[in-house]
């Protein structure tokens, strides 16, 4: 693939050779000689005096070091966007054998007659799709998905291998000392242009649905209780937990191992961090953190049992206030 | 169906027309005129003012505010669990084509001639059950559910698409900087009525069985490690991780993403928080709880780092309780 | 199977009758009188006194307390390595209809053309391998592992059920408030004796490869991100998570549900506690760890509140310091 015929379709200013040749992608570190690489953070722009690739993309901010390094550059508004389409367009040239998730049903899916699948739609090996699941035009269940009776699917949607969409919610009530089921009744409704990673889970509404909007993201390994609702364009990191009846926002973002507890609202534009557990409603958008920090056994062993006696260090300070200046009040 | 049906059926006092054709199951934040709704919660008793639904169930301490809504009622003495039998009902009327899990075995699911699946049971697609598993009466499989070699389950269990029951326990001895694998020679023993959760993953015992007793609830994402033993009615919450080894009680219950260390036992009614870490053995009943409290990112970095410097500010108190009162021993 | 044939295949001092016949393995607490039992741990040997097993394995530090047992012993220089060795031919003597995983594919297994699976493979039922990828002698494929396309596995690697490798990496370009793909063009390439646990997935890397190094353990419920690479004879227990692009060292441990962030490095022999979150690289090898004590719930939230003012406590701290000794200064 030339350097012309890639700016030609993704855009971009090429200084440089447009007949140049170009066999793979590659990060800067490792780029050989016929590669195209990307700068995608211009802080480290040091980076590309060392880097052999044929050219890479860098932005304004870049471009200076682009020509002190020598060889060809693509200037670009957003270097890892052009990646992001580069790399689309790269695997659809590089599919052997054709399209890559090919339209139609593999013959070991077990696809229930009153099952409603878009001819455009792709259901790979071993999935199965129960009595009035919908999958909508050019979505894509990998392989072993499972998608339960009368969910649906939007449009554009990729479900990664082993994705359980529509188990049953967790719903027991308590008699006795036993646990009495609360069959689930509601649907999984999935906008368009949303993923699910390999083994994630989302189950089904108990009375109400589970709504995925549009665009959302999702990583392998998450758990998505019964009811919950999550808005436009929330992306979820790998193994993220979310319980019953949450309501999470739009344009939200939760890093690994996020744990967001049930009934409770997150606005728009929140982003939990990493293994950060969220037990009550966020109204307010910004970046939001809860783990312990890691340190050296020893140390994480001194400053445990000092967290458990830390109500204890309060009330001695509080008497070394009060004797200083006995009027002293402690709120 | 009718209100009256309702009532007969499930009992509970109905004042109302029991000719009154009841089309939904829904919240009360959204039944329409022709839904049944629940008022678990006698607090929330101001909820019912502004509902629509044809019917409420309420307790006789929400009756007064039932009354004053005006519309049918049914007076139960636990509405929650009124709900959840209503919803099983619900669930038998409305199961289109008959038995939702019909008895028999699935011809796309792999079941080993020496296996043992009761004639009731149901195995669902892409089930397979290995040589001298056992699946007791009128026991579900869902779909693309795993049973290795000889581990049993009981009569109505039912285990959502995805779980892995049985697979190796994780045992290895180092030798020279290696792992030399320890073959895992127990199975896993399942009681009765147990519900198990999509991709939930219980392993076999080491030497002895792991076991999982009569009425245990297990959502999904969770792994129970081998060897470990749950006792009667206990129920955890998604993507909780239970180590080897761990003996724990009956009537226990494990919130989100809680974690269970290996070789501690638990007493029975222990209450395990979401998210929270269990190191010890527990002998005492009651609820137990350790996370990190969630902080915008600004504060949570502030507290971190004085968390990871707490024995220092534990030592400036007790320098300055000396200063005080020079014989001062800190314990 | 008698003393004295384990004793020629295993090595050890046997002391006791060589024709002695054994049926079981167990642990020392419930082995009786014709099962083998190993003490692991010489610092329980009091154990000993009450085992009814009809022969203990003992290192030399507990001959003593197994002569005073009377009974057979067999006297070996590490017993769990032992006992690992005892459980694999204790296995390949009792496996009923032959060899365990016998070599090829199943019928029900959908295995592409392109795809190269070495003769002595054993790819069990349910199971998805893509075109182009590789499969190595003596390794097993369970039940439903889903490998794809040229992600190529080692000799002698074990795939426990529901496995999924080579699913698409997490990586999106934002572009006005939506998420642009990055496909993932990289592939998983795992060595030589791995084990992948249930449900496990290990996701392709985006340019470069996911790296899984010779004798890596991985068990159930794992999350491995795109670019990871994971050292030699490192082992991860269940529920782990590891963002993408981590280097991760060889002989490494992480306990459940440990949480290793994107982006960093980790030596060798670097150990990470159970629960743990790892948000830097990590230079020095050593036990890490990091997560909130449990407490009973009343005092956890009173030391959850505390922990959200110690700042507020450090300032009261350093103003009473400074009233002492007012030229004092704070670092």
């Amino acid at each position: 693939m030339s350097l012309g015929s890639i700016a030609d379709r993704l855009g971009g200013v090429l200084h440089g050779d447009p007949a140049l040749s170009i066999t793979e992608l590659a990060p800067l570190a490792r780029a050989g000689s016929r590669a195209i690489s990307f700068l995608s953070d211009p802080r480290r722009a040091a980076q590309l005096a060392d880097c052999q690739a044929a050219c890479v993309v860098v932005s304004a901010k870049a471009e200076a070091a682009a020509q002190a390094r020598g060889g060809a550059y693509i200037l670009a508004g957003d270097p890892y966007l052009y990646y992001a389409r580069l790399s689309q367009l790269w695997r659809s040239l590089t599919s052997v054998g054709g399209e890559r998730f090919p339209p139609g049903i593999h013959p070991t899916a077990v696809v229930h007659p009153q099952a409603e699948v878009h001819a455009s739609a792709h259901i790979g090996p071993l999935c199965v799709v129960e009595a009035g699941a919908r999958v909508g035009a050019h979505s894509v269940l990998r392989s072993g998905v499972w998608l339960g009776q009368d969910c649906s699917l939007g449009e554009r949607c990729l479900i990664q291998p082993g994705a359980v969409i529509g188990g049953d919610g967790f719903g027991f009530a308590a008699v006795d000392g036993r646990w009495e089921k609360i069959e689930q009744l509601g649907r999984v409704v999935i906008g368009n242009d949303v993923e699910v990673g390999a083994n994630t889970c989302i189950d089904r509404g108990a009375l109400d649905d589970t709504v995925i909007a549009d665009g959302v993201k999702l990583d392998n390994q998450i758990q998505i209780g019964h009811n919950t609702r999550i808005g436009e364009h929330t992306a979820m990191a790998g193994c993220t937990g979310v319980a019953g009846s949450a309501d999470i926002g739009a344009h939200c973002t939760v890093g690994g191992a996020g744990m967001i507890l049930g009934h409770l609202t997150i606005a728009d534009h929140v982003h939990v961090s990493a293994a950060s557990v969220v037990t009550r409603s966020i109204a307010k958008p910004g970046q939001y953190t809860g783990f312990f920090p890691l340190s050296d056994n020893a140390s994480w062993e001194k400053n445990a049992a000092n967290v458990r006696q830390l109500h204890q260090l309060r009330a001695r300070v509080r008497a070394l206030e009060h004797l200083q200046t006995p009027q002293a009040s402690d709120a």
